[in-house]
């Protein structure tokens, strides 16, 4: 894409009441626009980042056999008031109307995925099985703040398992926590996150969660230094020594969750009688897990962990672009019409080559510009056409997160190497 | 995909509240399942064929220069009253706070799109360019019914775009026309859509809309017998003789609105005062247009718009699977085995080759429930693999439109032929 189409625009300052680094590169970037507390907007550099993490969580969630699917926003009261969170779960918006039914937005969707796949499990030849979806998701968070940290409206991801018995449960509970590092890996955080022992919240007794470390978190863990176990603080009582490993040296990190799950059993099955007939034709109640990853605070976690004084630094996998090509201007105009052909057949060699360009075309701007901007950007690697450059009939090789800049003659300036 | 792992089963009964035949197909196939009156969920053969819509228009969208966004569904109730829509919308869901703001869940963006573009909106350099989401949008629709047609919940793809001049709009107008065609064309229902002069709502004096004609639609349209361009029956009258060729002939239809585009002007950039300096540096106000397709509706109109009394025929590009791979049991288990061994050959071998399959494996269903499936499913290519084809060496091809067989050697089973 070409910069100068781009109709967001990079700034100076950002707004005084974004306290993280990840919101104010994010919106200085152009990334995201804050819409309200909680409630931001993504802009087309922020949505290729967010579409980059989706593709990934879901081919890991195919990966092990999660089926696809799209609930609704909008969940019918009773469903809600069967569970009994209608009035339990205080973060849930609600939307009464006068006439016919009232809707919870979706908070989390036990209340829909139960009574829909109830619909079609009759026999253990049923199960196992799971779904998932990555929806916008709705919560009423009084404490919305930290740009994508904790927002009232964002993305996740939610899968749902179901099985015969609790044994099944544990099979895919373990293949799951291994797809969940798979996506923290190539997203770039796998290093900083740590499978953390949690209460389970409304959900469940205990859960996991995944917890990567920052300062910008809000959580606090106790990493075992032997083993690398975590246990949240909130129930860090309970465990004096670490339960995998029985060493009792733990180091204290500020930690933001990036994914949770948890063993429901049969919390949600047994309010909706989610029943199947087993081999030895008894019914019995189907045995539940649930499995979430909030996308859009993912994107925030990444920004978070991979960012210097100037800007972001995109892992490879979801950066926006490949890579950020910059023509540079020159006073002399003829000259600039040679910087701006060479620049042009190398943005169109690189898409042709299957990279994805943001082209800084932009005439207007100084080269001092164009580098701040390219910094704050944090697409991996830059290249800069110039005069300079031309007069060695070559381009200028950067990458973001390294100091080392090398000159590549134009005819060599093989896609692979850039 | 394995049929016996999907989740979803096809059903011998529609339910009776659904009077359209695109909505009794969709939930007796699966692929949609009713969460409450104009709710409904996408399950996994659903949501391929959503996913493939959204791709086509994501396609045509960035070729005529759109630029993908994702903007909020909690949008803030000041913003709706600076238009005055927050009283006059009647179909606007609203979510009433205590404490805090108050939100509109957003039936439509204008509200959003002005204010949020008016942060890079300086000078006419900054014009023109359009900006695009594909998002669920919430309505409360009084006459919510007949499945995918009128939903209080639905994928929407909405443009906005923004010009220095109406010369400006024009031409860009005409470009989204015939993208939307180009939709249409590849969704499989451009020979039954007629581009229809209509009212303007609660938008503009005039627009145009999309109409795909079908028994099933609530709109009634006149189409002029000598150049095809249609007149909403709402504002026939106005219209005495075709405007484009002064024709006086018109056949009526049913139709229903597969997408709609409006020249707003400056009805928005008004109250929101979305000004721009133009070239003699006079301040104006940016120039609009808006350009809807609903996604969940055009996937129940091409429903509506394909299918025989058996179920669904699915458009090649946006069926949920290319090819419906069979295999029949046999009573002999021997040549079951024999029969599963080259199915499973094959299922491998499409796949490898691009192709997706889904693969009714299912052991358990007679040759018979598994035809009256694959009618319903709607798959564009089927191939048998049975103890009868294999005394031949082959698999038996057919087209879901079409009631021709052939017999293809496995030997010559080619992909690109089936």
């Amino acid at each position: 894409m070409k910069q100068s189409n781009l109709f967001s625009k990079t700034r100076k300052e950002a707004p005084n009441d974004e306290a993280s680094a990840s919101a104010r590169f994010l919106i200085r970037g152009g990334f995201v626009e804050k819409i309200g507390a909680g409630i931001y907007a993504m802009l087309p550099l922020g949505l290729r980042v967010l579409n980059k993490i989706e593709k990934i969580i879901a081919q890991e969630m195919d990966a092990i056999g999660g089926q696809r699917i799209l609930m609704t926003a909008l969940m019918p009261k009773k469903n809600w008031e069967t569970t009994g969170r209608w009035s339990s779960l205080d973060v849930l918006f609600k939307i009464e109307r006068e006439k016919g039914e009232s809707y919870a937005l979706g908070a989390t969707h036990e209340e829909e995925v139960v009574p829909l796949v109830q619909k079609f499990v009759y026999s253990y030849k049923d199960l196992p099985f799971s779904v998932y979806q990555i929806q916008t998701k709705f919560r009423d968070e009084l404490r919305a703040k930290s740009g994508l940290l904790r927002l009232r409206e964002f993305s996740m991801k939610d899968l749902y398992s179901f099985h015969a018995d609790e044994a099944g449960l544990d099979v895919f509970y373990e293949k799951a926590k291994d797809a969940y590092f798979k996506v923290y890996e190539r997203t770039g955080i796998k290093d900083k996150t740590f499978l953390t022992f949690a209460s389970g919240g409304s959900f469940a007794k205990f859960s996991h969660e995944f917890q990567m470390i920052t300062d910008a978190g809000e959580d606090i863990i106790h990493i075992c230094k032997k083993c690398g176990l975590a246990i949240n603080k909130e129930i860090k009582e309970e465990y004096p020594v670490c339960p995998e490993c029985q060493c009792a040296e733990f180091e204290e990190k500020k930690a933001i969750e990036v994914g949770n799950i948890f063993k429901l059993k049969t919390k949600y099955s047994d309010p909706f009688n989610l029943q199947f007939t087993d081999k030895d034709g008894q019914k019995k109640l189907v045995i539940m897990g649930t499995y979430g990853i909030g996308l859009t605070r993912l994107m925030g976690a990444v920004a978070e962990a991979h960012h210097d004084e100037s800007g972001i630094i995109w892992p490879r996998e979801i950066a926006p672009f490949d890579v950020h090509l910059i023509a540079l201007n020159s006073t002399d105009e003829a000259v600039y019409g040679k910087v701006k052909n060479a620049a042009d057949k190398l943005y169109f060699d690189l898409q042709k080559a299957g990279l994805e360009v943001l082209y800084d075309d932009r005439a207007e701007k100084s080269a001092g510009e164009k580098f701040k901007d390219s910094d704050l950007l944090g697409i991996p690697s830059r290249i800069v056409v110039s005069e300079k450059t031309l007069q060695k009939d070559s381009v200028e090789q950067k990458n973001r997160n390294s100091k080392d800049q090398k000159l590549i003659l134009l005819s060599e300036a093989d896609p692979r190497n850039l």
